[in-house]
């Protein structure tokens, strides 16, 4: 279907706030709902893509409701609730480990900043796991009921074992689908979303924990047959996209 | 997987009141958005499902936005987001031909109430078809575009019509994960949930006119393996539900 000079099409966005995020709790899969501008975030993600003439074949997202709305927030807005999506928990957010559900200042006050900063920020070093049987353990959980083989299922991930889940879902589901010619599009999290952008633009490790991909912000790109980047652009209002950039870069500072 | 005495489960669910409903206006194809309250009905139906138990391992719904959202707001209030969700225009309203879009007081008064209720209420006489290229004639639409052979696409449709192409779908899409254990929920449409059901309880075709199956009530189905009917009702309040077709039937009655 696909001739050899083809360009192929992806576009991925990020989930807009959450109520988490807001609140400054560690999130990872707690299955946390957008807030009020989450969802106007992605209103607005969505009418960029159209405005800018973009359509899709395929979407994916992961099984959390915050990426799941953010899809469907972006497809009403261009008249795509139609689309197939597929719903896939490898494109899930990083799993926080025993971290999920704890204030970010209770914990550095508790564990030490300098630790905290290691679990945030470390490429291969991962939070405190779950105790097995603990609520917040996904072995447990209804989402993860049709995971056929259960030992995949992470106590904790650092972003090194994201990306050991995420990146091989692109390569044998998504991967064919843009071979094919097929437009792509990935609603999904900070940590799944940075595991295909390091691999896209053959980044180091301490190179993708300096990439902060901004919330709900169309990151388009365009590959040549062989995976080149031909073009990557974010879509949108240009003073808009540059004020989110700088929005994620002070968090990621305010935050060490 | 299935046993031979094991139980098959099924919901299915109509879309919610539409912008259109209120608006008394033919719809069949036309891509309306539910209305504020169609909402609140579609949640009320999720809830109701989550109280009574339910829980499913597939979904299906159409290619319109009004059956995809309340599938969207069912799932929403069952904590059940991350379930597969199938789209099929297979399973859209019945086409309402050259009508879509006109009042149906204002179509009455030009071509008659006899007329008029021919094409509401015959078996196998469509409304008036769509000219070719008409911005309504589905072989033009984005949304069709993926339909292989664009000849299985009409330009009207009668109840008959609509029964030809969603039964089919559910025999071949449908009943083999039924049959594999899988408990099912259809969000559909009146007269793509009439097909179902006709084929379901054996009826005739005047017996199927004469159904009409209210907005947002689960309806809930338990077939034995040799699809025979052990069980059929509504899931929720029984006052609400009791009012529901009570409401459905006369507008039914009024309309006629």
């Amino acid at each position: 279907m696909a001739s050899e000079d083809q360009l192929m099409h992806l576009v991925l966005i990020r989930h807009g706030e959450s109520e988490w995020n807001k609140a400054n709790l560690f999130t990872g899969w707690t299955d946390v709902e957008l807030s009020e501008n989450g969802v106007k975030e992605a209103q607005a993600g969505g009418r960029a893509l159209k405005e800018a003439g973009y359509d899709f074949d395929v979407c994916y997202t992961s099984y959390l409701k915050r990426a799941i709305h953010t899809l469907n927030n972006v497809l009403d807005e261009m008249d795509r609730a139609w689309l197939p999506v597929v719903k896939t928990w490898k494109l899930n957010e990083r799993h926080y480990g025993a971290l999920q559900g704890w204030n970010k200042a209770d914990t550095a006050a508790k564990y030490g900043e300098e630790q905290v900063k290691i679990w945030r920020r470390s490429y291969d070093v991962p939070p405190l796991a779950l105790e097995p049987g603990d609520e917040r353990d996904p072995h447990t959980q209804e989402m993860f009921r049709d995971v056929a083989m259960k030992d995949v299922l992470p106590y904790t991930e650092c972003l090194k074992d994201t990306i050991a889940r995420a990146w091989p879902y692109f390569q044998d589901e998504i991967a064919p689908e843009l071979k094919a010619g097929k437009r792509v599009l990935i609603a999904a999290h900070g940590n799944s979303l940075r595991a295909l952008v390091m691999k896209f633009d053959k980044l180091t490790p301490d190179e993708i924990l300096n990439v902060n991909i901004p919330t709900a912000i169309p990151l388009s790109y365009t590959f040549d047959q062989d995976w080149n980047v031909v073009d990557k652009h974010y879509v949108g209002d240009p003073d808009m996209i540059a004020a989110k950039i700088q929005a994620v870069a002070n968090q990621g500072k305010a935050k060490k």
